[in-house]
């Protein structure tokens, strides 16, 4: 609801900190201009890089200590929120009217070029304003039509940053039918994911987790289990005794500077985030001796983010929602985050 | 020549050490078995890979100091030498016998299955015998007819391992017309041989070397000397100002460590080798932000080879001799190799 004529609710990072950082204010409804629609914010999905860039915990080329977003600097104040469904208010110029009031999930990218491969290079929430508020601009041509998506508002939300990850990771990896995969991190929105679309590929899946969460990844669709309380290693390698084809990591540290020799002959190591420490130390012939790659994977690419559309409207993926909080809760939902005590994804409602 | 009636002269390696280990001696000629064939060497090629095999310098996984070869534990006496021009002398069974007398180039690759793209898992002259000998003995399809080429005897000895592993990094890292490309250890086989299939590629290439070798690698077709005596990261970014989109590297180290910020978004540091030391230590979140990949590559694949032969049969490339030695000066040649004082290969005649 809009408190008053042309202003919105919305959080906002007043710089890198705790939750005390995020503020809550009163700030005018953006207009959309050229070639932008506005979009009333229905659901926003929370991940891991509202955390790091609330906390500025990118570091710089030359600096690991060094506050920043994943692109260098942030421009404060910034309302954080990349993963919107929400429903178009109105269209700048150059804009089809038609498609006020339309459902739509928005990729979150900023792109280098306009190639259907470019890199991204920004994101909403972190180079531009995101979704933590009634309203967001996004460009016209980031804005998909999931009005006939038999998901929600919820479980579109979680499918953006998660999922366009997840696929942006299987797609760099080329992990193809009957590969088997190793799943960091499996209980997070990108390692469920990971666990579903690798699946749905035809690779088996051996996705690491613990206690209480094994259950519900093996029940997203994880081949087997490997116990985080136990030697990853050990599991691993009875699980796979060739070694596998393939690692999808969100976790980094000590996982892939012990398990790089994990890897079979010409095996790829896929990395998108470093929950655990970020050094990368690694004996570099037991990469170049057995024909092994590093693949660092960043978000989607626009083919990425159009496929993962379509897996939307055909409501092919299942993202599962852990818990939903009011706007007003975003840090409460953050501190949630950090805690890593759910299975899923965790919701905001403006 | 044959000393006496099946005895052949060999350089035989007793151990791992310096060039004490290298051993003179009165071996049986082997015997083609079912699938083989018996070459008479007329050239053998050195490569960084004798050297590393006789010092043992390839650590084991868990162990980076333990002596071993590229594949562990190496099985003493062992004949050294992959690189080999020869000419047929007598073939085993299953072997059409027209094979005899022609000049041929040795695939030195133990493949780990039957594909193509398989992984090389072991080498001539490390795995199994090579050819600092008078004779060696091959797999059938391991051996490929090169009698038309223009190129003498010595630079087809040049080729396997040195454009092989070039062949297999530009193939591996997915180089393309119009990149650039940054080559370390640019006068060395390797080196060269990168410099020169990068340049056929259409890439723009960037060399880095030093002193008296700027010359001859600009004049093997380099577009840009980086000289290694000034700051590269300088000079790189003055002469590719949005980063460089691949780096073919067989040093490794500091270079690497250091260099990965060098790489546009996107781009590839594709590694063959640890001429500096081999402690990779990079920061993961410059690999994942900005879609970075480290692609270890490791000699060639059979198609790799097969495309190498084409390009010897036709005269393609152009390998350079930088000096040539008699069999029985192996510990000389190797460590002139160590020296890194010349330009392009060093030979052994039989």
């Amino acid at each position: 609801m809009v408190e008053a004529a042309g202003v919105m609710r919305a959080v906002r990072l007043t710089g890198h900190g705790g939750t005390e950082v995020l503020e809550h204010a009163q700030v005018p409804i953006p207009r959309p201009h050229a070639g932008e629609v506005l979009v009333r914010v229905a659901s926003v999905a929370l991940n891991n890089t509202d955390v790091w860039t609330r906390q500025g915990a990118y570091g710089l080329p030359g600096d690991s200590q060094a506050l920043a977003g994943w692109r260098g600097p942030i421009d404060f104040p910034r309302i954080q929120g990349a993963d919107i469904c929400g429903y178009v208010e109105s269209v700048g110029s150059d804009v089809a009217a038609d498609l006020v009031r339309r459902r739509v999930l928005i990729d979150p990218a900023i792109y280098e070029t306009a190639d259907d491969d470019a890199h991204p290079v920004g994101l909403l929430g972190s180079e531009r304003d995101g979704g933590y508020a009634q309203y967001v601009i996004a460009p016209a041509d980031h804005v998909y039509d999931v009005v006939a998506s038999e998901l929600t508002d919820d479980q579109l939300a979680c499918l953006p940053t998660a999922y366009g990850t997840a696929l942006g990771m299987i797609e760099r990896g080329r992990v193809s039918s009957g590969e088997t995969v190793l799943v960091s991190g499996a209980s997070g929105g990108v390692g469920l994911a990971l666990v579903q679309i690798a699946r749905a590929r035809g690779a088996r899946v051996l996705a690491i987790s613990s206690g209480s969460k094994l259950g519900p990844v093996e029940a997203a669709g994880a081949h087997a289990m490997i116990d985080r309380a136990q030697s990853i290693e050990d599991q691993v390698r009875a699980a796979a005794p060739g070694g596998i084809d393939a690692a999808l990591d969100v976790v980094a540290g000590d996982l892939l500077n012990q398990g790089i020799s994990l890897l079979r002959e010409g095996g790829r190591w896929i990395v998108a985030g470093a929950l655990d420490h970020y050094r990368l130390e690694v004996d570099v012939r037991r990469l170049y001796l057995h024909n092994r790659q590093i693949i660092g994977s960043s978000m989607h690419t626009p083919a990425h983010f159009r496929a993962l559309a379509g897996l939307a409207r055909s409501a092919e993926v299942h993202p599962v929602v852990a818990e939903m909080f009011d706007l007003s809760d975003a840090a409460h939902a953050q501190e949630a985050l950090e805690r890593r005590e759910h299975v899923g994804k965790l919701i905001l409602h403006p």
